[in-house]
């Protein structure tokens, strides 16, 4: 038996988000359609680093499964990529350590948020960068940032009705890049609450727009308290881009 | 009554095409629906600078229409935009001369094929360019480019069943451009017969890939027979970027 280790992108536009769930397209589900083919019938379970809900994508979502297969690297990444559907696509694949765990062993990730800043939205765009119609105050968006990089109690950027006890998380990085009428937030730490990264995007581009001070954001952080912080931002915004692990 | 002058773009990936037809999403059809709306029952014919195929995409399409309405000019982008599905945009509109005419007074233009050259297509990129999976030669692909420039008769270029007697056209620039993996054609000419611009994009790819000699470009424009030329690229390649006109 070996364990394999797989990067992976996908446009998150046609599924319902990367878990299992009857009667939807998704993500894990299209990957044991085709594992299921190549092992011939037989059932193959994909670990994932985490979810990704409808409409996000993953530019470099890491997941790992079990094959008694002996087929070489070069095989596995040329058969997975004719079986699935074109939008999910298998970007390297390699033997883990049979202890390897896509999910329990992560020591980081990141994700990118993407807003378009042009005055009238590209068709092309519309499913990949969330439209701002004013243009935000970029520098405001910075100095908010600030306050939430470091270890927080991050109760106010997570969904409330979730089950998890410690909201403690570390974020290593929080950056705001212009690029041309994109406008990008990159963050990246130890561990990521339900909606935390489209709850801090949404507030910061709250701050942005002016809706709020800048200074506010470290009593945001400060209040533990999901109604102290903005709107979740919409799903087609965000990316999956790396995951980390532990060796 | 004024007649009104549109720039606009569209995503053709969910479209059957610019032109109405029965039990088909065309873009066409869609305009003419929110005029209707915006005319309050009112049927407005739609006149394009000429029609694009099912997947193909504008991002400079060139529309006119006459009202009776007294909108000003925000008003139109604002309401034709508010109303119109996200896969179509006005970028600019503007009341022309009662003359003008978006079909029989177009003086030029250009359009776009996009390649990707990634070892991997992107699952973001899949509807918006067409992946070679081997990397073609460039410099072969701009040497036989030569050949097509200037007036000719395209007749090996343009798809066989076609009513049109004057084969003869003018190619002012054909450029391949390299933008990181992507390989870009620009072709702007007098005007294109049905199909030239896939089918001039299509051998070019034949030859940067080796299956043809950069030196046959001129024969195969020469013989003015479609069997002299290579395949039709296909669809979602292609861009329909810009539209001249004669004063």
């Amino acid at each position: 038996m070996k364990r394999m280790k797989a990067k992976i992108a996908y446009d998150g536009s046609g599924f319902a988000g990367y878990q299992v769930q009857p009667n939807s397209r998704t993500v894990q589900q299209e990957l044991m359609s085709v594992l299921k083919t190549i092992h011939k019938g037989q059932a193959i379970q994909v670990v994932a680093s985490g979810r990704t809900d409808a409409k996000v994508h993953a530019t470099g979502q890491v997941i790992h499964f079990d094959t008694t297969l002996a087929i070489p690297i070069a095989g596995w990444l040329k058969a997975l990529n004719v079986l699935l559907p074109e939008d999910i696509r298998v970007l390297a694949i390699e033997e883990a350590a049979p202890s390897f765990h896509a999910r329990y062993h992560t020591s980081g990730k990141t994700y990118r948020y993407k807003w378009d800043r042009s005055s009238i939205i590209s068709p092309f765009t519309r499913n990949y960068m969330v439209h701002t119609k004013q243009r935000p105050n970029v520098e405001a968006m910075r100095q908010a940032a600030a306050a939430v990089l470091g270890t927080h109690d991050f109760s106010s950027f997570c969904a409330a009705n979730t089950g998890v006890v410690d909201k403690v998380r570390t974020v290593r990085r929080l950056d705001i890049e212009e690029r041309g009428e994109e406008l990008h937030m990159i963050i990246e730490g130890s561990g990521f609450l339900y909606n935390m990264v489209r709850i801090i995007a949404g507030t910061l581009m709250e701050i942005g727009l002016g809706r709020r001070e800048a200074a506010e954001m470290a009593s945001i952080v400060e209040a533990a308290d999901r109604s102290a912080a903005g709107k979740t931002a919409a799903a087609h915004g965000l990316y999956l881009e790396n995951v980390t692990y532990t060796d």
